[in-house]
């Protein structure tokens, strides 16, 4: 289904529920909230189905925005969810009940009734943003959760799927008048202070190998505990590793409980295939990216992966 | 003068010399790139002055654009400059020999013979590039340097200065098809480790005061010893200890020698005038952000300037 049919669909249904994905993130709650108030703009009744995860850096965007118990849909739409596994669980209900799945991944697995899938997008409030020019008259409402959407999947315009696009997206929503700056701050100028101490205490026990192009950052119980940091101050703590210059692959190791370790390895894909090393180890992922177990201590967790690193590096 | 005839004169203009200034930073030495790859392909001799002071972060830029000694300037033009005191050394020959002074500094001195200032912009990038679009095609050289005016100036989209309008000119330069990517990579998501290292080690330092609004970070002499860190690992660090969550005030006090202490303050100005407080101890600088030196121990420095915040808390 191309754009135009799914604005005619979304101008024809009524009684809208919008799903979000299972551990939501900035683009599924602003491609959501967008859509939701662009509805609502043109008369609908628009709600978001609750998500239990959400965590309070998004809350505040939900706010007026989750269906009452009493909401009985007659139009499901979801947005930014590529398959049906990503689900919260008490959407699970709706899974054969999606009128119009919007999204960006191309692995979509095209789940809905009708699908709308722009891949070449970054993020799907960009999708959003095309599909609500089409339909009503943009205003400040709608462009924050817009805005949140494009910004937090593109890091702000930093990361690799940035496209022109999602700059004229970005200015587009900006001219409405929003709080881009405080929201900027708010998510990218600002971390938690347990959060910067947990990477202190990673850059105290870094480890750089293979003439400084590996690095390996192991994060024990002790260490989290000594600072008695959350899962929320551990989120994607990967990326930092891969801060250090001249580092091509990086490796979390992650103490889950003794015995026990869960091991993130981001790497430059031409230098090596994260998804085949740890493939080796029993798990997978993407070829910049992937993670697996180990039923060992986080030295025996060390030994495996670099192990592993070394076999794709020698063999391919 | 306006852009128009900013443009014009330029056109009527060879033999150009551009200027940056002290200290360079990524929107001079991409304005001043920019605008010379233009003028080439205007069929114009342009070069840039040498600058003594630009850092490894930055030369590979300047490749092939560093007038040669027996070049003989007819017009000389200086990018984001905005007083006569932020001339290179080897520039002062040129204080009162600036035929056009391109910048976006509201504070420009007006030192150039004509002078383009245009206060709106986020980067004098965006007034160059403005410029260049008005006399000749856009193309991958002119629009890659540019792009790193931007995009740095900017701290890639995510400071308060962005405006629609530099997502809007970032979009232009990325269509020429510029290695966005690795930029981006290069200079916002890539750190030293010595600076990581530094990071942490301030971080196991730092002091959080007034319910955790008021962060403060010592770095001694010992301190960037110990990791053999340089000025350059050092640049800028007020930033990173405003990053803490909550922190609305932030002090770092660096020991320049013993018994000399460099103090950098940033404040929220809603409820802290950051220049008005360090005017107190002999310094100064902006609302937001600002300065001064302490002749005395740390411990000295720390206690001057917490009194001189109270003080002005206090009595305004």
């Amino acid at each position: 289904m191309n754009r135009e049919q799914a604005a005619a669909l979304l101008q024809r249904s009524d009684d809208v529920l919008i799903l979000t994905h299972r551990r939501p993130d900035g683009d599924t709650i602003g491609s959501g909230v967008g859509l939701c108030a662009a509805l609502r703009q043109m008369g609908k009744a628009a709600w978001l189905l609750e998500n239990p995860d959400a965590t309070s850096l998004f809350t505040p965007y939900l706010e007026g925005y989750v269906a009452p118990a009493e909401f009985v849909p007659q139009f499901v739409v979801s947005v930014d969810i590529a398959g049906l596994d990503l689900f919260p669980q008490n959407a699970s209900i709706y899974r054969d009940k999606v009128d119009l799945s919007i999204d960006h991944h191309p692995s979509n697995e095209g789940f809905g009734k009708e699908n709308l899938v722009e891949a070449d997008k970054a993020a799907c409030g960009e999708v959003v943003y095309a599909l609500v020019c089409m339909m009503t008259e943009m205003n400040a409402e709608i462009a924050l959760p817009l805005y949140l959407a494009v910004s937090t999947d593109t890091g702000c315009f930093v990361y690799g799927n940035t496209t022109p696009n999602s700059h004229r997206v970005a200015a587009e929503l900006i001219d409405c008048d929003i709080p881009y700056r405080e929201l900027n701050k708010r998510h990218f100028r600002t971390k938690s202070f347990k959060r910067l101490k947990l990477e202190s205490l990673i850059m105290q026990n870094m480890e750089l190998l293979q003439n400084n192009s590996l690095a390996i950052a192991p994060i024990s119980l002790a260490m989290m505990a000594s600072i008695q940091a959350t899962e929320e101050d551990a989120e994607d703590i990967a990326a930092f590793v891969g801060l250090v210059h001249g580092v091509l692959h990086s490796v979390t190791i992650r103490e889950l409980r003794h015995g026990e370790c869960k091991i993130s390895l981001r790497t430059n894909p031409n230098y090596l295939n994260a998804s085949k090393t740890c493939a080796i180890l029993g798990g997978g992922g993407h070829v910049a990216a992937a993670g697996c177990t180990i039923h060992g201590t986080m030295e025996e967790a060390k030994a495996a992966i670099i192990s592993a690193i070394e076999r794709v590096q020698c063999h391919g």
